[in-house]
């Protein structure tokens, strides 16, 4: 059944919001890698190509974490030599750290995305270093990768709740956002996760930034909440929201669903808000019907399940 | 693991938001109802009994439909009959028609509700009759009812889209919204019976009509975007929120999940926000991991699967 078959109500332009959104889709990356199976790489340049023909703009293609801690992502330089790029498709990829960011340019990579935390104690758990080891960490990757030309994004991690922290102050936030905006990312993509962010939340956290065009958001689907919060970081100014087709990353059967916003679920609000983002939702729902069977469970998507189930 | 060791960040109380919301919890009656299996009066009471042990205040008991139509509620008059009720919990019952207000009188019951609909088409296929028809069949309902001093709630469905006529126009729907309350109802719940509302809907909806003080929201989450919805619904002052515990109603195996929104991640929400609405998380989500077990299957909450999964 398709989108437009089943009864939609006009479409309404919200008041305060954008008349465009820019969909940073997380799958191939932040999905698979939080996947139980390793998917082969000719499934992952499938559904790379499935994703732009979808209409797709921002694909994060891989990682070049140490195939030790993503095994899922270990083919990073076979996916890069074998993917067709698209005109008009950026296709970043994340890096951890020099010897990263060497394999990344060394794949002829243009766009790279740097994975901070928010918190001292999350920069230890993830990381091994303190928030100052963080940042004397990532200045030489994000210098060099902007003398390179490339772009770069900064992930903020923790940006609400902290497992072992708690409540993580805005101020803290903010701070460890600067720091990355002074050594040179040109986005930096606030995240929630754990998942454990309400819209009040979102709204003071956006509010505490002098400014929001740099601003992305990235919330997990934990606690159900991650498209209330991506509808009060919109009335906010954000315009730039990660997401994961199908829901990828968050087994629907596992003790906790800790995966991404799926596309699907955001695409189906920006379209009744007459926002606009350039995804088909009609190919994206085939190509995670599609995923979801080389995985062999259903997708997380409400609006996959409802249309493809 | 309770809801307050995961590292919660700080409530934050949202601009424009109330500081109190009745959840209005339907977990016992269109949640049974929907399901496949049929729960024994024995569960059915405990359920109750464990929904008022949470917190619940008003807590949709079981409705007087035909048997025929809905064989899951058919032990009505035997529920009610054993049913201790809580001081200061109501427990309002569903009435079709004349001969359900009988059932529902004999039964004792103090608060009622009807079901309408906002559409000629969908009043047509769940009421075997024309809009008009329908009021002319509610017309002695509320009558009766408020003459024999009951409460009075009616259900609007169909309110966003409706599968056989498409976009449901907002005249539309304050138009029959207005004839109930014409006729008596007390309070409306405004329903996306089909689950197909995006916020900007919502907010135009709601802003349609000339008060809010007696309108209800009533999601489904088979898009994922019944939360969402619900945060535009309570920015435009609806203070009253439709949700069954543990998502009761949606199968999350079923080809379309067409569930109502669940309380529990609803309260996540209002908690998030400082919002007061009485009803202890741990409590409800220790009771629906129980009724899940009765059901043979996870609940479709995310809160649920996260915290008892």
């Amino acid at each position: 059944m398709g989108a437009r078959e089943i009864g939609l109500p006009d479409r309404v332009v919200g008041e305060g919001l954008p008349e465009s959104v820019t969909i940073w889709e997380v799958g191939p990356r932040d999905g698979l890698q939080n996947e139980g199976a390793i998917v082969p790489v000719d499934v992952k340049l499938e559904f790379l190509d499935r994703l732009a023909d979808a209409g797709g703009t921002v694909l994060e293609a891989t990682s070049f974490v140490h195939p030790k801690w993503v095994p899922q992502l270990a083919d990073a330089e076979e996916l890069l030599a074998r993917l067709t790029k698209r005109p008009g498709v950026a296709y970043p990829v994340l890096v951890p750290n020099e010897r990263g960011l060497d394999r990344a340019l060394r794949a002829g990579v243009e766009h790279i995305a740097i994975f901070a935390s928010a918190t001292e104690t999350f920069a230890r758990k993830n990381l091994n270093s303190s928030l100052d080891e963080q940042f004397a960490m990532f200045d030489p990757v994000v210098a060099r990768a902007r003398a390179e030309g490339l772009r770069v994004r900064g992930y903020v991690s923790m940006c609400f709740g902290d497992p072992w922290e708690g409540p993580v102050a805005r101020e803290q936030v903010v701070g460890v956002a600067k720091r990355l905006l002074d050594l040179g990312c040109d986005q930096l993509s606030l995240g929630d996760t754990i998942g454990v962010a309400t819209p009040g939340q979102v709204t003071a956290l956006i509010g505490a930034f002098d400014r929001v065009d740099r601003l992305a958001v990235h919330f997990h689907d934990t606690y159900g909440q991650a498209l209330a919060n991506t509808y009060a970081a919109l009335l906010a100014g954000v315009r730039t929201v990660d997401s994961s087709a199908g829901g990828l990353g968050g087994c629907p059967y596992a003790e906790s669903a800790t995966g991404n916003l799926a596309t699907e679920d955001l695409v189906w609000m920006l379209d009744g808000l007459g926002i606009a983002h350039g995804v088909d939702l009609d190919k994206l729902c085939d190509t995670s019907a599609w995923m979801a069977e080389r995985l062999g469970r259903p997708s997380p998507s409400r609006v996959v399940r409802a249309l493809r189930g």
